[in-house]
């Protein structure tokens, strides 16, 4: 990073996320599309027309941003070409072609198109990097050496997964796989898994692997556990979470923590 | 086939299928295990317990069977060891690492029994080819064009999991993955995409896919589709559903065809 970088934008979507990137620089400007709930005071907040990216990009120079930084969950953003300004009209053909291509696909656009006008793209674990884990045990109990035969067999299936873009989430309960996350995201992937007639169920358990997307660039889509995340784990049945070590934020760790003893979930964090 | 066929057990999981399969061979043997609901009167059904597979075995020969088919829905069955018989201690080791290696595993092990004890195992294609279909348009409108390019991106998404032994269906809409189909099976699956949060969701219909793993023994597990999967498929909001050729089963094809006519859900059937 250079000696003096300029001012951050925190392009910031839905969470907690915005708020905790916001905690570590004070100076930055908040951006969020219109329609984004954002769990920052209103007055702090840029709002823009996410049909209107030349006046966004205009007002970000204007502020003396050099640095932008996206942060929280997006809803895929509904788009009126009839209120696109000049420049969103002449990215039209790329987005249409983006949107095929699955998430990282328009995700990775959006990187594109920052980094084409000028502005530096940091991944929240850089702006954070006090969110992120080394390896090793986390919280909780120590894990069964069973649970640790079914960790591998997830990350199998996310790795196999990674070519067609899909996968931040995958249960495993005895080499049985229970669930794979899908757009709806983690919280809805244990729910679903929760609901396993036990007749299917058995007395299994399970383990949850939270993993980035092999190749998947972190400065988008970064994946986050939080202690909501430890509480859906144990709704679900689970008996432990095994995170990627750097790569996965935590958000609220002391909430993370204390969700884990007192469910008996282990946490974990294994080298990428 | 032989010309003249020796007489077939019909393995009868749970389901509509097993009676299906005695309706191609009135004379067939239905077997069942201890516990499996099967959906033919009782005093039909041959019981025996998972632990007693030399009984089996020995009961079936002197019925003068030589042919098996395995039909319907199993749940992983609970084996007790005390109540084992000598054949099935014998085979504990392979049933052991059967179980670790994924649902293809202990399937690919109940033939390979069988077939060492002599018997020619059937898929329930073979028994009834009737319930497959060739490639076309079996039921409903004609696709719009949209829905056929979700259609080979799920196709690629189950291919992509063939190798970890997951996978026979999965629903995509406008190239977002809404649900990949684990152990809970298809309606499951569709529940799952049906609570789609709108603001995930938005005007998106979807299809789905349902094709058996690539490289699977359609000897287990064939997948199968009924008007229940079609109303599952309505309920969640799809526009159509596609089918191996020849490789998925129809079970009651005129209930299937009313189904996608009255909730105007198309059904193709592909090429494999």
């Amino acid at each position: 990073m250079d000696a003096t970088p300029g001012r951050l934008a925190i392009i910031a979507g839905s969470g907690r996320l915005p708020a905790m990137l916001a905690e570590a620089e004070p100076d930055a400007l908040i951006v969020a599309f219109d329609g984004t709930e954002v769990s920052l005071p209103e007055p702090r907040i840029q709002r823009h027309r996410i049909e209107k990216l030349g006046g966004l990009f205009k007002s970000l120079k204007q502020a003396g941003v050099t640095r932008v930084v996206m942060g929280g969950a997006w809803a895929r953003p509904e788009i009126s070409p009839l209120k696109a300004d000049a420049l969103m009209l002449r990215l039209a053909p790329r987005i249409m072609q983006a949107i095929k291509g699955g998430d990282d696909g328009i995700l990775r656009l959006v990187i594109e198109v920052f980094e084409d006008q000028g502005f530096a793209v940091m991944g929240a674990h850089e702006v954070r990097p006090d969110l992120t884990v080394a390896p090793g045990q986390i919280a909780g109990p120590k894990p069964r050496s069973e649970a640790m035969v079914d960790l591998p067999r997830a990350r199998a299936i996310l790795d196999a997964l990674a070519p067609v873009d899909v996968g931040q989430g995958c249960v495993v309960a005895d080499g049985l796989c229970l669930g794979i996350e899908t757009l709806q995201g983690t919280d809805a992937l244990l729910r679903f898994v929760g609901e396993t007639p036990p007749r299917l169920r058995g007395n299994r358990r399970g383990v949850l692997v939270k993993w980035p997307k092999r190749g998947q660039d972190l400065r988008v889509d970064m994946p986050a556990i939080g202690p909501q995340t430890i509480e859906a784990a144990a709704k679900a049945g689970l008996e432990g979470i095994a995170i990627a070590a750097h790569k996965v934020l935590i958000l609220d760790r002391p909430g993370v923590e204390a969700a884990c003893t007192r469910h008996k979930i282990f946490l974990l964090a294994e080298a990428t």
